[in-house]
């Protein structure tokens, strides 16, 4: 059996996550039992969940178990099996960890599912037409709920999530603004993901500028957002919400390293009788399958073109998810592998 | 016809508002005309909305205008009619403002409404039978929409808004806990209202300490949450949701005089899924009916007890409304008129 790098949570932050945190160690991988499946790892995810993960804090997850593998999406390749419904050369997606192989019981639910590369690359299964696409979804179908003819933000636009929600507010008539760091982020947003309008929250100093912003690429107000920073940016749209306009609250990276960011005008949400949601994807497994269809008929039709930042191998993982949590990565952040 | 004594908005609040920003004087009372109803006002609700309504800022009602009768919910009795649905010696609900009599213009929808005062007295309806009873019943099942078994809170318990939520809460076979200000309204809240516990937030200076008091009172967690005050309040309560639990917010009155109130802790709307919608009661005009008859039948048989704290006279309308907004009422404040 092959030798097997793997990274662990070594200690918790104090603070801001740093690479001193995480410790790379490599291990035997054990001989496979009867229902189990060996998974070479091409791509592993990295994604803001992981840092609310690494506090040992009550949360929607449990926490990351200290001196375990962290946790995290995975796509790959089956190099032997001992399960029926598996074979060698299979492509999987799973929920590996940030190891190069991993020993999967392939019978627990949800644990390893077979996908078709003919129209999709393999490691879109981590972004477009994976978790991030489907949380984008369930975002826009089960809580925004929009209108064709409706205007629907969302920060973080050129990420995986964001970039889905574009293409699914447009495919359904919408008006799509991102809100996104730096101009080039911004370019691609408007012109390779055809949102239209984006917003780069770097020239603004406070809430009130952004939301200035805002008024010119909202002329019609704001009747849907889907929330994936939180803090100053969800303070600017809130200030320009349409009365009954509708929030999914799927992320607030901008407070995951220190201490909460308060929301300065919670008396919005009474004066323009908004709907605030938080959600987490993985409790809504019955949408998945209709989500990933439509996910993957947009990436396969060219609607969607996600942006990948791929880091080089395991050693390399630290510092690409230290550095997507400050918007360094540029559209998903995977790490390559094999 | 009589003379009219009238409180007008004559100046607008600059931080709190004071006695000075309005102005009372007398009028004539104009001869009707067909179709018109003069009602002597008996009882002038006074409720925590009009003072937003006192600013000149985009809300969910047009601001009350400079010079005009300052608008609010009344009930009286008719003393003459042109109408041929009214008559004199009529009770009568409506929207007559702050002012002895109204003129009303009666096939305005919504404008007047006969009721019954075999079971119920008249004054009620301004309170437990009115729009703040419809209120918290709107709040409850459109919002909450709470399990039988399952812990409700409510802030500013002792209210009109906050006693006919316990006691809907109570008929679902909900535990109900009430946060009121000092030993008096909680002895109310659960001696006379039937809640199964309150807590007093006077005795708390901040939310970490309040949230513990909720962590004793409500053993299994909050599931629901009706939202009448904001700030400390909001915060201490919010730490001690359940996942999945749903905020109805109706009111912020920690923050009507000044600066707005931040939510200290946005993130826990993410973490635990929570849902926090705004709502304004007079949009959802098709559910009174139904509403209207189970808080009667509450009140009619003994199952809610509202209490009322009752200004005399027109004139004393301005301070008894300065100090409802301070908490210094206790129960439904009102002005009688007649």
């Amino acid at each position: 059996m092959p030798k097997n790098k793997q990274i662990l949570l070594d200690n918790r932050p104090e603070g801001e996550a740093k690479a001193s945190n995480f410790k790379l160690v490599t291990s035997e991988t054990p001989a496979l039992k009867d229902g189990e499946v060996l998974v070479r790892h091409h791509f592993l995810s990295l994604d803001p969940y992981m840092r609310g993960r690494m506090n040992d804090a009550k949360s929607y997850a449990a926490p990351q178990e200290l001196g375990k593998v962290m946790q995290g999406g995975t796509v790959g390749e089956v190099v032997e099996s001992r399960h029926p419904k598996f074979a060698a050369g299979d492509k999987v997606v799973g929920m590996g960890g940030w190891q190069e192989y991993a020993v999967v019981a392939a019978d627990q639910p949800g644990a390893l599912r077979k996908v078709d590369t003919t129209h999709v690359p393999l490691s879109h299964y981590l972004g477009a037409v994976g978790m991030p696409g489907v949380t984008a979804w369930y975002g826009l179908n089960k809580i925004i709920e929009p209108k064709a003819g409706q205007t629907v933000v969302v920060s973080a636009a050129s990420g995986a999530v964001g970039s889905a929600l574009g293409a699914l507010a447009k495919a359904r008539g919408c008006r799509a603004v991102g809100i996104a760091g730096g101009p080039d982020k911004c370019k691609y947003v408007t012109a390779d993901l055809g949102f239209d309008a984006c917003i780069d929250y770097k020239q603004h100093a406070d809430a009130q500028s952004l939301s200035r912003a805002l008024k010119e690429a909202c002329p019609q107000g704001i009747d849907g957002y889907f929330e994936n920073v939180g803090g100053m940016v969800m303070d600017a749209v809130m200030l320009r919400m349409n009365a009954f306009g509708r929030i999914a609250l799927c992320g607030m990276i901008a407070g995951y390293d220190g201490k909460p960011i308060p929301m300065a005008y919670p008396q919005l949400i009474l004066t323009n009788r908004l709907l605030v949601q938080g959600f987490i994807v993985s409790e809504h497994m019955d949408v998945w399958p209709q989500a990933l269809q439509e996910l993957g008929t947009l990436v396969g039709t060219g609607k969607l073109r996600p942006r990948e930042s791929v880091a080089q191998g395991l050693e390399a993982a630290p510092e690409a998810f230290l550095g997507m949590l400050k918007g360094r990565n540029f559209g998903k952040q995977l790490v390559k592998l094999a």
